[in-house]
């Protein structure tokens, strides 16, 4: 029976009409007027849609497990059930105001496979799950991606079980109400040994779109850091005072965003520079500006590189200074991660076995994949999303390439979980 | 007594230190902890200090009226009192976290002057009178200078006299009220003739301290325009965006003011060009701005370079749009006023005849003067405030300062009282 085995068996029984249905029905728990979703994590919302998953999942036998941070496994066995899983999934929460395929789409991708698996009556050597990480977008409780980090031991579970929603509520309440409305879900410890992870999503972003392409090999996640820039000028009368006796804190700021453009301008379109805030005090027509706060959202995949263009920073800003006083501090980092590539070669392969047109890139977002791949070879599959627009009720994607990339996943899981 | 009529015996007898006793005495009607003043138009504040300004006038013989408006006049005979008479003055209502000096300066100065003038004997073949205008700062009642602007002709009073304050509270409500507190003050028609109106102020400005000269001959008030412009983007993902698929409004924004400042850039440092209020959206450092809506601030003394520098801002907006559209908006124009060059010419006379350091000047912010300069020969005589700061509760002049500016005024004001 070597050929029910074989990857692509598996990926031909993917079905596009259940898995846009399936999409379509989990989109309706947490659903809103304009079609988006609002299903933040651990909320009633999110428990109708685990209780979905959970449901489909054992109409084709699949065990449901759950951890000590709610993480929710399907688990179909493998012929050696005392190997180390090859696991795929994503996330069930939702931005408040969301779309129906961040997240949602890479758990009903990896349902999908393991029911394409199962229809093709594909046999694996290793178990294959599909994961729920718990709360990867840290809409309701600060920070995100806390399913994955402490599975991979990369937070504190006391200290995320103690964090508090708005309304004062703990991880650890929220949970208890979770795991007492998924009663037939067994407990299981997370931090298990993984054989390999691989993340479905949709890109976020516009370049598959604009390709043309279906499927994006994901090399890795960029790296990112954050800065904010203070800058002191002096309130002045707009009408009284020459421009020589000024310290004008917007233009000194806006001289400091043109040399900053300039020193991180790449021909190749790989850094990432954004000031996303702006804000100038007092804000009034006729006053000269007193102070201006930016900050600067910077990205790139190479560490060398982000290296490079942070230390110009802080010399460019005081360079256009123009006698206001400028400070400048990085606020936050988040180091560029490289995947696996024997998993970037394996999703590659059989994006072309199953010749579906892909392009290899790199994660301008972050995702539950990063912590993953600190503990088990790890890699990514993109589709794409109607203009490049997610976190929005208007995030679309199409059964065509939502079904392509599950095609390629199902297949790679199917090789992983026979090596 | 030919002697007695000469202007400089009446400015030789203007008192230092009883003008500086009287402004001190005066920022009690409003004094704050912090050294301001709040003291807002037709307040109870503003009636004390009317009242303080009639009993001083009262002393030496001043009568007080007062017209449809609540312009406080105090008016000493003259000779031939069918003459029209000359008239000084400004304002006595403050910012609601103003100075001591702004406004009150001007009423004082006039107040001193008439005192002097009393005490050194000297008669007039004109009328003088002091005035206080209702409401020059438009901080409770919108907008300011209504009293200048009912006395020129050139606001309604019927609908001055409607506008409410935040409480609901009309001017006519309150006008009454300050009637009523004040009612030896007599009542008379506004609108009648006048020989020259001269104002005294402080210059709101560095340029006096900076050239370290205590006299501002004002040759005028310069023009101003504001315009709003409205730069669309599209917000998008930081991460996952790259530059060249945005529409980032804040980048168009900023290419637009630096092209603006390079056109508005003006050797002499005349043109006053400002960029006051920046607003951007939606202001999250993750995501590229959606939309920046920007004001200018525009000021000269010259209608030809206002027309020529206010013609160049579509223009340089649109070409740094960068595929983000953009609207250009002109909110408010302000003509430039030219001052009676006979008025200038006798302030600066009576300036050098005292032998005061002084300098011709444009004034940067508007007054009362600007109407007055509709219907009668006009000018204004600055003095140094320090630091240029005004609106402000740390507003500062010093008594030297604040006394030759009062004895230019004088000595001015019997010029033309003689004439």
């Amino acid at each position: 029976m070597k050929a029910l085995n074989h990857p692509r068996v598996a990926a031909e029984s993917v079905s596009e009409t259940r898995l846009w249905q399936r999409l379509m029905e989990l989109a309706a728990c947490g659903g809103m007027a304009n079609g988006g979703v609002n299903r933040q994590a651990l909320s009633p919302e999110d428990t109708a849609a685990r209780r979905l998953v959970v449901t489909w999942g054992e109409a084709i036998g699949l065990n449901a497990f759950t951890d000590e941070i709610g993480n929710l496994y399907l688990r179909r066995e493998g012929t050696d059930p005392a190997a180390a899983p090859v696991v795929t999934g994503s996330h069930l929460d939702s931005q408040p105001m969301g779309g129906k395929f961040d997240g949602a789409y890479g758990v009903m991708a990896g349902l999908e496979a393991l029911h394409a698996m199962h229809e093709a009556g594909v046999e694996t050597k290793r178990p294959v799950e599909v994961v729920a990480w718990t709360n990867e977008e840290g809409s309701r409780f600060q920070p995100g991606t806390m399913g994955s980090a402490i599975f991979a031991g990369q937070m504190d579970l006391a200290e995320v079980l103690a964090v508090r929603d708005r309304a004062g509520l703990t991880v650890a309440e929220a949970l208890d109400a979770v795991l007492a409305a998924t009663p037939e879900v067994k407990a299981r410890p997370s931090g298990f040994p993984i054989a390999a992870y691989i993340e479905a999503h949709i890109e976020q972003g516009p370049l598959l779109e604009a390709a043309g392409k279906p499927i994006g090999v994901v090399r890795g996640v960029q790296g990112m850091r954050w800065f904010t820039i203070d800058v002191k000028g002096e309130a002045a009368h707009a009408g009284t005072t020459p421009l020589r006796h000024r310290k004008d804190a917007l233009k000194a700021a806006i001289a400091m965003v043109r040399a900053l453009e300039e020193a991180m301008y790449d021909e190749t379109d790989t850094v990432r520079f954004t000031v996303g805030r702006f804000d100038v005090e007092p804000g009034s027509p006729n006053t000269v500006p007193a102070r201006v706060l930016f900050t600067i959202d910077l990205r790139h995949p190479e560490t060398a590189v982000l290296d490079r263009l942070s230390a110009c920073i802080r010399p460019l800003c005081q360079a256009n200074a123009n006698d206001c006083p400028v400070t400048v501090q990085q606020t936050a980092e988040s180091a560029p991660t490289v995947f696996d590539p024997a998993v970037v070669d394996v999703v590659d392969r059989w994006r072309r076995d199953l010749a579906f047109a892909g392009m290899e890139m790199v994660s301008g977002a972050g995702h539950d994949a990063i912590y993953m791949a600190g503990i088990c070879p790890t890699g990514m599959i993109f589709v794409p999303c109607e203009s490049g627009i997610s976190h929005n009720e208007t995030e679309s994607a199409t059964p065509a390439d939502l079904a392509a990339g599950t095609k390629v996943l199902t297949a790679a899981l199917v090789d992983f979980a026979n090596r």
